[in-house]
C-alpha cells in the first residue's frame, strides 16, 4: 500500500522516517497518545480509517486494538503548518492507555491547574 | 535553572535530548501545536507558566509569543505513562501557528470527516 505522492510530498519525518501523530478523541477533545507513523502506517490509516502506527521498540506496525480491543475508528487527519506532525481525530473505543486509563496522560501531573486549584 | 530532579528522572529524551510537547487549548481543547523540549525549556515552563520551547531549526530556547505577542499562559503540564511526551494545557493569546491560523493543523486535512460530511 502506498502513500498518494500528493500527501507524501507534503510530509516532513525525521531521521527514522517517522512523523508524530497526536491522536485526539472526536468527542471529548481529550488528547490520548503520541504516537509514531512512517509512509505506510499513514496509508494504512488514510486507506482503512483504523489507527495505525509504527512502534519503534517492537520496529513493527501495530494497529491500535488489535490485541485489546480498544480500537480507534480514524475520522479526520490533518498534518501541521510545517509538514511534521499529524492529528488524528479518533472515536475510541474503551481506554486508549495500555494501563487502562482513559488517556497516556491521565494520571501524571507535572503542574497542576492553579486556577482550578483556587476555584 | 534546572529540573526538579524527581521530574527529570520521569523523563525519556530522545537521542538529542529532547521530548515533543503537544500544546492543547484549555479552553477549546483545540490541539494548538508541536514543540520540542529539552529539560531546561520544561523548567523554564514550569516555574514561569510561559509556554518554552527548544528551536530544532534554530538551536535556542524559545518563549512563545515573545516576537508575536502570541503568548500561552501554561494552565497545566502533564507527562505521559512511558515518559516521552508531554501535554501542555494553556491559555493562548491570539492565533498559535505563525501563519496567522488559530493552530497549527487549521489548514490542511489529509482525510476529512465523512459523517460530518454526510450531514
Amino acid at each position: 500500500m502506498s502513500l498518494d505522492p500528493g500527501i507524501a510530498t507534503l510530509l516532513k519525518r525525521n531521521a527514522d522516517g517517522l512523523v508524530p501523530a497526536v491522536v485526539q478523541d472526536a468527542t471529548s477533545r481529550e488528547v490520548l497518545m503520541l504516537a509514531w507513523m512512517n509512509d505506510e502506517a499513514l496509508s494504512r490509516t488514510l486507506t482503512t480509517r483504523r489507527g495505525t502506527y509504527w512502534s519503534r521498540s517492537r520496529q513493527q506496525y501495530w494497529v491500535k486494538g488489535e490485541t485489546s480491543g480498544n480500537t480507534q475508528h480514524v475520522r479526520e487527519v490533518r498534518i501541521d503548518c510545517d509538514g511534521d506532525t499529524l492529528l488524528v481525530l479518533v472515536d475510541q473505543t474503551g481506554p486508549a492507555c495500555h494501563t487502562g486509563a482513559t488517556t497516556c496522560f491521565t494520571d501524571r501531573t507535572l503542574l497542576a491547574d492553579a486556577e482550578a486549584a483556587d476555584a
